[in-house]
C-alpha cells in the first residue's frame, strides 16, 4: 500500500527547509519508495488562506495521512491576531487532533559541529540524549482553565495540570521502550515533593518499570534536572517527562549541543502514525532568504521514514547524507565556523541529493 | 530596638554551615551590631522533636523575628515520612506562613571560581544575574489539588496553577525595584502563548512597567530562557517569573556559575522581612564531615543584614570577607581547583573571622 504523506510547510523558514527535504523525498520515491505526498498549511499561512491555524482541509488531509512532515509555524504579523487563531493553536490542535502523546527529542551532538555549543568539549563530547515529552496532556490542554475575576473586583489567571494513569502508562511505555533500544537508562523527571499530580506519574512509572527489567529507572526533581543538564548532561540516556516540564527541559537540552539547526523531532499517536518537525521555530528574521538550515527537517523526514513508514534502511540513507555533507565540511550560515563552506539552503538541499 | 533573628540549623550540612555564619554575627555583634538571636528546627529536625516539620515553637519564634537565617533541610531518612510531615513542607509552610512571597536568588560568577562552570569561559565570565521568583502562589499552593479516582476506575492526579492580580503586581514592583537598583533591565518569563495565567501575568507586568520606565522590560518564553541561558547568559540582569518555572529556571542559572556552594538567597515580605538560605541543599552525603562550603550562607547572612537589618555597611563588610578568603586561595573541597588550600568548613570559619 502505498504510504501517505502530508507535508506542511508551514510559516517563515518553513517553506524553504520543508522544499529541501521534498526534494530528497522525491529521489527516494524515484528510487523506490511506495510513498506520495501532498501539501496544506498550517499556522499562520493556513489563518492567511482559511481563517483558522488549523483548517479543515490540512484535518482531512492529516488524518488520512500515515505521516505528517512539517516545517515551522508562527511570525510577528500574526502576534496579534486574536488568541484562538494564532500559529501555535494550529499546532497544539493538531497534536491533540490526531492524538500524537509521544514527543520524541533527540538532542545529539554532531562531532563536527562540536564547537558550536557554549559547554565545555569535555562536558558534551558525544553528548546522546533522548527526551521523551508527554504532548496531549498536563496544563497545556487541562480543564478549567481561564481569566475570571474574583468577589473583590480582581482578575486571577488559571490553568489546570492533569494527568489520569492510563495517560501516564502509555508515555511510560513509549519511553522504556525507546531506553531498551539505547542504553536501557531512564529517568522520570518529577516534582513530586510538591505537585501530586506528578507524584502519581512517578508512582506509574515505577510501576511499568516492573515490566522493563532490563532498563534502570531513576527519578529526579525537574529543578535538578535543569541543573544536572547544565552539570553533567552526559549522565543521561532518556529522559522522560510531562509536557510543560518537557517543553523547558527538551530546549534547554538541544540548546546544550550548540545547533539547534541541526535536530530533529518526532509526535506519534499509539500507532506510528506521527508528525515530524525541526526542533527549531520558523525564524521569520530570515525566512525568504535562502538561508536557513534545512538539515533538521530532513533529519526529521529520516524518523519519518523509520517510526511511520517502518523503512529502517531510508531512514539510514538520509541520516548518512547529513554525515556526509557534514564532513565535507559543508554548512549553513548557522552553523557555520571561522572559514567553513557557507552554503545556502538550496544549495544543501543540492549537496544531500548527491550524497544520498 | 535590638533587632531579632531566628537561626534555623535545619538538616544536613546545615548545622555546621550555620554554625560558621553564627560566628560572623557572633563578632558583628561584639563589634555593636545590635542584634540578637535564637535557635528553632525546621524540616527533619523539626520533625524528630516536635513530630512536625514547622513545629509551633518554630513558627512562634519566626512570626516575632526580624529576620530569618536558614541552613538547609531535607536527608533520606525523612524520605519515607508521610507526606504531611516530610521536611520540604516546612520549608513550604514557613514560606506561606510568614508571606514570603519574593525568593531573589543571584547567580553570580566569583572570577576565582570562573573554571568551575561548565560553560566556556567568554559565555559566563562576569555572570551576574539576579533572579527574582514568586514564592507564595502558583501551581505549588493552588486549589484544588490532589489525586482523585475517576468514574473508570482509574485515577487522575490535578494541581491548579493560579495567580490573581494583586499577588503579580506586589512581585512586579519587587522585579522592578531590583532591576533599577543594577542594570535597569527585567525579563519577565511566562508561557503565555499556552497559560492564561501568564498571560496575565504578562499584561500585569506591562501594565507595572509604566511606573518605572527608566528599566526596561522585556518577556520570554519559559523554554526559550532555559534556551537563552545556556546560550547566552550574560543577556540577563534581571529575571522575573512564577513559582514553578522560577523554581526550574533558578537552578539552571545557579548551575551556570558551576559553584552553587556560593550562591545566597532572600525570601522576603512586604515589609522587609526575610528568611535567607543558601540556594543549595542539605547534602546529606558530606553532612557531619565538616567539609561543606559555609559561604552561601555567609553570603545569606549578608542579604539579612542588607535586606532585613538595612545595614548596607556590614553587607559589605560580610561579603568583602569572602572575596578576601577566595583571594588568599581558601577553598572548600567543593569549589578546590587542583593545587588550592583546601579547608573544612570550620577552618573557613576561622579564615572568615580573621578577614571581617
Ligand atoms: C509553540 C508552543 C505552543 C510549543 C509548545 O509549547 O509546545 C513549542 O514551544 C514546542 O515546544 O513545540
Ligand atoms: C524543596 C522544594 C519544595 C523547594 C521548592 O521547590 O521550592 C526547593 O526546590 C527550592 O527551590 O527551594
Amino acid at each position: 500500500m502505498t504510504q501517505k504523506i502530508a507535508i506542511l510547510p508551514g510559516d517563515g523558514i518553513g517553506p524553504e527547509i520543508t522544499a529541501q527535504a521534498v526534494r530528497l523525498l522525491d529521489k527516494l520515491i524515484a528510487q523506490g519508495l511506495d510513498a506520495e505526498y501532498e501539501y496544506a498549511p498550517l499556522g499562520g499561512a493556513a489563518y492567511d488562506q482559511y481563517g483558522s491555524p488549523y483548517p479543515e482541509a490540512t484535518q482531512t488531509l492529516c488524518r488520512a495521512a500515515d505521516a505528517v512532515l512539517l516545517g515551522a509555524v508562527g511570525g510577528p504579523q500574526y502576534d496579534t491576531l486574536p488568541r484562538p487563531v494564532r500559529p501555535e493553536r494550529g499546532l497544539l490542535a493538531i497534536r491533540k487532533d490526531l492524538n500524537l502523546f509521544a514527543n520524541l527529542r533527540p538532542a545529539v551532538l554532531f562531532p563536527e559541529l562540536a564547537d558550536a555549543s557554549t559547554l565545555k568539549p569535555e562536558v558534551v563530547a558525544g553528548l546522546d540524549i533522548l527526551i521523551v515529552r508527554e504532548l496531549t496532556g498536563d496544563i497545556y490542554f487541562g480543564e478549567p482553565r481561564g481569566i475570571r475575576t474574583l468577589d473583590n473586583g480582581e482578575r486571577e489567571g488559571f490553568n489546570t495540570m492533569r494527568y489520569r494513569e492510563s495517560e501516564i502508562r502509555r508515555i511510560a511505555k513509549v519511553s522504556f521502550e525507546a531506553a531498551q533500544r539505547r542504553n536501557k537508562k531512564l529517568c522520570s523527571v518529577d516534582k513530586a515533593n510538591v505537585l501530586e499530580t506528578t507524584e502519581l506519574w512517578k508512582e506509574i512509572f515505577t510501576e511499568v518499570s516492573k515490566d522493563y527489567p532490563d532498563v534502570e529507572l531513576s527519578h529526579m526533581y525537574v529543578d535538578n534536572a535543569a541543573m544536572q543538564l547544565v552539570r553533567a548532561p552526559k549522565q543521561f540516556d532518556v529522559i522522560a517527562t510531562g509536557n510543560i516540564f518537557g517543553d523547558i527541559l527538551s530546549d534547554q537540552a538541544s540548546m546544550l549541543t550548540g545547533s539547534i539547526g541541526m535536530l530533529p523531532s518526532a509526535s506519534l499517536d499509539e500507532n506510528g502514525k506521527g508528525l515530524y518537525e525541526p526542533s527549531h521555530g520558523s525564524a521569520p528574521d530570515i525566512a525568504g532568504q535562502n538561508k536557513a538550515n534545512p538539515l533538521a527537517t530532513v533529519l526529521s523526514l529520516a524518523m519519518l521514514l523509520r517510526y511511520s513508514l517502518k523503512d529502517e534502511a531510508r531512514a539510514a540513507q538520509v541520516e548518512n547524507a547529513v554525515q556526509k555533507v557534514l564532513q565535507q565540511g559543508f554548512r549553513t550560515a548557522d552553523i557555520a565556523e571561522a572559514g567553513a563552506k557557507v552554503l545556502s539552503c538550496s544549495q544543501m538541499g543540492d549537496a544531500l541529493l548527491d550524497a544520498l
